[in-house]
């Protein structure tokens, strides 16, 4: 059933930059394309906007049926509309950024007959279309969000310890801290509380566990925080 | 000629929530539309995007055509995609926020036929669509970014005196600053640096004019810049 308007109309899709983090760096999810163009090179999950869905909706629904993932932290990133940016025909998309905790999701390494995989930022193949521009801006803007609002904690699980904390930060912002600089600095502003649990089959010391004072933080934002670190 | 794909589109559109400052507030420019929906009401000025043009390319067009404006602070601001927001069909809409410093330009009150005009963020009528929630998102936006980068200059002549940029301040974050503490925080942190000049043509005792310093601005962004006022 075709669809015919009196004048032409861009296709709109979404893409979703996911991170996750390991011991190591941070990961984004990546899939397989098996379809041309750019059949068998790695891309952002992502799809046709529906009629009747919201930009949201659509890229929930993407993400789910692309890499199994849903109840995700999900946030609006920028809109990509270079001309040229598919070679088939003019393609707007939404790009969305998504941040996922590990240990509380079941990621699934193939979904619909594709191919999906965790790569390193910093060990990243080639991407289709315009992914790697996407995805540069997605690092961005986690890297300067992480400064005044404090979603990093969505890659935690909920209760984490200072060492994890502080390996998030070195990760996004790709320096090393001051361990006693740190600690001061998280410390100082109450934005975390402590547990009285403490972590669980460690070989090293067992460290106490925090939380995220949710709370605390409102309060915070309100005046204008900013975790200069 | 009419224009058909397999699957049906939304229509994409751009709006541009465009601020200025005079003696008192914050102004928005709206435009009067003349069609239905809406006919009558007042609204954002925007348009549809064409095939051939980037959405940046888009929003200046469509700002030059409706309010004469060019060559303008405009950057993206949010893409909203409620499936009703339009009566008519699913329509999407990329938007954009521009600041103008009233001095510098030209603004025609009129162009294509349509009433343009300013109002106050704090007066508005009714608006059109969801555009009441679009210059809300735009408010939300410039108040929290003056915090973290000096875009708020953008608002101001090439000179400025001191009182002027704490007025942009102070109606930008909706509260009063006292004088002294905003002349030290802005001269301790160097982004502006004193002219030989001072005002022309005011009642009072003329000022010293200043202008912004962006290679000192540049510097303090890499080191986490923040202007908490």
């Amino acid at each position: 059933m075709p669809h015919t308007y009196e004048f032409p109309r861009p296709a709109l899709t979404v893409d979703i930059v996911v991170f996750a983090l390991d011991e190591q760096d941070l990961q984004v999810m990546l899939i397989e394309r098996d379809l041309e163009p750019f059949e068998g090179q790695w891309a952002l999950p992502g799809g046709f906007v529906r009629v009747e869905e919201t930009l949201d909706e659509a890229a929930r629904r993407e993400l789910q049926e692309e890499t199994g993932l849903k109840e995700i932290f999900l946030e609006q990133l920028y809109t990509f509309g270079a001309v040229d940016r598919d070679p088939r025909e003019r393609v707007v998309t939404v790009a969305y950024y998504a941040l996922v905790n590990l240990e509380g999701h079941d990621v699934r390494a193939s979904t619909d007959a594709r191919n999906a995989a965790w790569f390193s930022v910093n060990d990243l193949p080639d991407l289709a279309f315009d992914h790697q521009t996407i995805l540069a801006a997605a690092h961005d803007r986690l890297r300067s969000k992480v400064r005044y609002q404090p979603i990093g904690f969505e890659l935690l699980p909920e209760k984490f310890t200072l060492r994890q904390l502080q390996h998030l930060y070195e990760v996004i912002l790709d320096r090393e801290l001051d361990k006693r600089n740190f600690r001061k600095k998280v410390l100082g502003m109450e934005i975390v509380k402590a547990t009285n649990e403490i972590e669980k089959d460690v070989a090293h010391r067992a460290a106490r566990l925090y939380r995220f004072d949710k709370r605390k933080y409102d309060r915070l934002t309100k005046r204008g925080f900013n975790f200069e670190i």
